[in-house]
């Protein structure tokens, strides 16, 4: 009992090389990016006011794997290779067949997996003389890796922070300041999208939309000096992320065995699309038959209730048009306590693969996943982002599927991040001021007649 | 380059089957404790009525290992073997000869060393039939850590929390509640004690002493039920604790260096003695000549400025007097924000090895420790706990002495919580709102005044 193995770690020598790049793979290419105006092809030039021409290169190669720079491989090594966990407290608290892994990303310095993408993109914008990134943020995931990543590189982290989530969230904002950002509420008068939105009302407490809006007009009217950078959804991100999936690859091989099912939230893509590709990859070419389930929140349901057609990638319509599961530009997510997941389309890549059949969905409501996330925490020890803990709630139903069919089933799940920051989440929850969101049918059907016809 | 190894992992088998006993090498036995009000030697029959038995054996036996019971390491499997990582890119921005290792204690679930003997003081209670803890917290670090234990073992855990603290740290209750801990702000009505308090100052924010006086009272009064947990100063915690440094030998050992110096805070004991005693036993015994260091805060200086005589081990008096390095338990720290290192004296075995010359110890400022957590942060992408700032603090001091005195030094120091939860603290030192305490000589003369004589 005492010899039991629970953890299976990697040396650092085993941190991929190499990210996983599904392009390659696909048994369809990903339908063109468009021109929010022109609804034309976009190419790598139009990107560039914006993107180092490193990251748009990556952005649409074909080629199978792309290789990972020592620079960025040497920062990966504070906190990589992730540890791999088999719960088995948790399957014994469930009293299930079947066996639980997880992938804890929550080791990384800013909390979640964001920083597995956040480095390589300060890198190659370094590389390039690009001397600082703008950025926005709604929870403060995103805006805390780069903030860090950029601290490494010594450059400038210009962030622009939802201000309700600024006044709300001020530990958050003094993380990023630690690292050396500049962390400024939006709407701010910094921008004409943000002077534009405060004439028309003072006490706007911004919206991730605007946010955005402020950082893409401070990249690009920095005359090359600051570049934009995005958190989620495009493929280099998703890419970036492979390390994840690559790494349990080896994990499970250490833990001798193969996972049966995949599980991880999805909001933009990208902690799903870290661990999961690179088995993908193995279903695709090597026989395996490992299913992938994407957990996404009842009030966001983009895959399940969405709809697959060209929408804009932002609220107001000024950013390109991508192919996607969407439930309209124009869908106000309600006020969801896992703010990562209230995009309201998809990556690229993941609706693809939805689209063919390679991957599953499921949606669960806000309150199973904060059951969960208490479940797994008095288990295992570790209190889960409310991200992290959609996943959670999908593993919980599959171990419980797996008892009443009486079968060993082996289930893995990305653990992308912890809750530290999280905790008036857990407080609400706990007093009994949470609640279930699910949109009616028309409120969607509203959203989608908005949507722009190509 | 790209394989330099950073991070020196160990395979679960390696956790410590158990743990150090120091009282077995040290060449004068510790002191007795004596009863507060007798002044004479106490027993076990004394403790029986807050400890269980196993852990009152454990606090005076002469064994040089003790057992580490199964169901003890399953758990420490959560989170143990800790990584070793060496600071290469601190190296680097200190432009120092040095080697600087560092031993990260932050990725145990509750964010520090103190889960190391929280579970053990669980799983001994629930062995001896209690069905609950009783203890007090201030910062909030321990009571988070025996929340978790008693979650684990399906123990009541009843924590007196200070009223300041608890209005101030919100979250940090949450965590312990959802863990199943109930947390009350103390003084409370619900101990003689706390009403006593409550009486005289029905404002009062309530400090340390008062809740300590709080939980001992519930563990007494409650017929068995419940016993009392303490997270540091006593000799079984401390043990307890060497988990960390036996680690470190093995880990040191895979890096292929031997440390010349040990650093780790001081404020309880814990977590210096939980890294150090190991080597401390290497030196005794070994011939190893390895320094080391404890660092308190300036504010706090109980090694550096404190006199070794008998003091009561509480601020009211009323807990057993042990020999020790002391300011005096009339002694108020200053409002540090490293509350873990505000205690007015040390743990007893702490102080022997000053006593006897086998161990330093320097004072440092808090200024010095906030600009240290920065630097640190920068390089190496982890905010520390303020008290873990102070052995940074240190480890930099000794980095830049081996600059100077051109020395390839190996620094191995105890990284033993993040600060997610100190961000506050972090906020004041950025808006320049942090000041230095330096006490004057006449108020430490005048708290020693108080002392009482034996």
């Amino acid at each position: 009992m005492s010899d039991t193995v629970i953890r299976f770690d990697l040396p650092q020598s085993d941190i991929p090389h190499h990210w996983y790049n599904i392009q390659a793979d696909l048994p369809r290419p990903l339908p063109p990016v468009l021109h929010p105006g022109t609804h034309q092809p976009i190419g790598p030039a139009d990107l560039e006011p914006l993107f180092p021409m490193a990251l748009i290169m990556q952005e649409v190669s074909q080629d199978r794997y792309i290789e990972i720079p020592d620079e960025v491989r040497e920062i990966y090594k504070l906190w990589r290779p992730t540890p791999l966990l088999r719960a088995r407290r948790l399957e014994k608290m469930l009293d299930t067949p079947a066996h639980i892994y997880y992938k804890y990303e929550g080791v990384s310095p800013s909390g979640s997996h964001k920083l597995n993408t956040a480095v390589p993109q300060a890198y190659f914008n370094k590389q390039e003389g690009v001397s600082g990134l703008t950025t926005e943020t709604g929870a403060g995931q995103w805006g805390t890796a780069l903030s860090q990543a950029c601290s490494f590189f010594g450059m400038e982290c210009v962030v622009y922070m939802v201000k309700v989530s600024y006044e709300q969230k001020p530990y958050r904002a003094a993380i990023m300041r630690s690292f050396g950002a500049s962390v400024t509420p939006s709407p701010s008068s910094l921008t004409q999208a943000g002077r534009g939105i405060l004439a028309q009302n003072p006490h706007s407490t911004g919206s991730l939309g605007i946010a955005i809006s402020e950082a893409v007009e401070a990249a690009a009217t920095s005359g090359g000096k600051y570049k934009y950078a995005l958190g989620s959804v495009l493929n280099h991100v998703l890419m970036h992320q492979t390390v994840i999936g690559q790494e349990c690859l080896k994990q499970m091989e250490v833990a001798g065995a193969y996972p049966d099912v995949i599980i991880a939230p999805t909001g933009g893509g990208s902690n799903f699309a870290g661990i999961s590709l690179p088995f993908v990859h193995q279903n695709l070419t090597a026989g395996k038959k490992t299913r992938i389930l994407a957990i996404e929140p009842a009030a966001c349901p983009s895959l399940t209730r969405g709809k697959y057609v060209y929408d804009f990638g932002d609220t107001a319509g000024i950013a390109p048009m991508v192919k996607m599961y969407t439930l309209g530009h124009g869908f106000v997510p309600a006020p969801l306590h896992a703010g990562g997941l209230r995009y309201h389309g998809m990556a690229s890549v993941v609706c693809e693969l939805y689209d063919q059949g390679l991957i599953e969905a499921q949606a669960v409501p806000q309150l199973e996943t904060f059951s969960a996330a208490i479940t797994f925490a008095r288990a295992e020890g570790i209190i889960p982002a409310p991200e992290a803990a959609h996943g959670i709630a999908g593993a919980i139903r599959e171990a419980q599927a797996a008892k009443e069919a009486g079968e060993k089933r082996v289930i893995l799940f990305n653990l992308c991040g912890h809750g530290h920051f999280d905790m008036s989440a857990y407080t609400a929850y706990m007093n009994d001021e949470l609640t279930d969101y699910e949109y009616p049918q028309e409120a969607i059907e509203a959203a989608m007649a908005q949507l722009p016809q190509i």
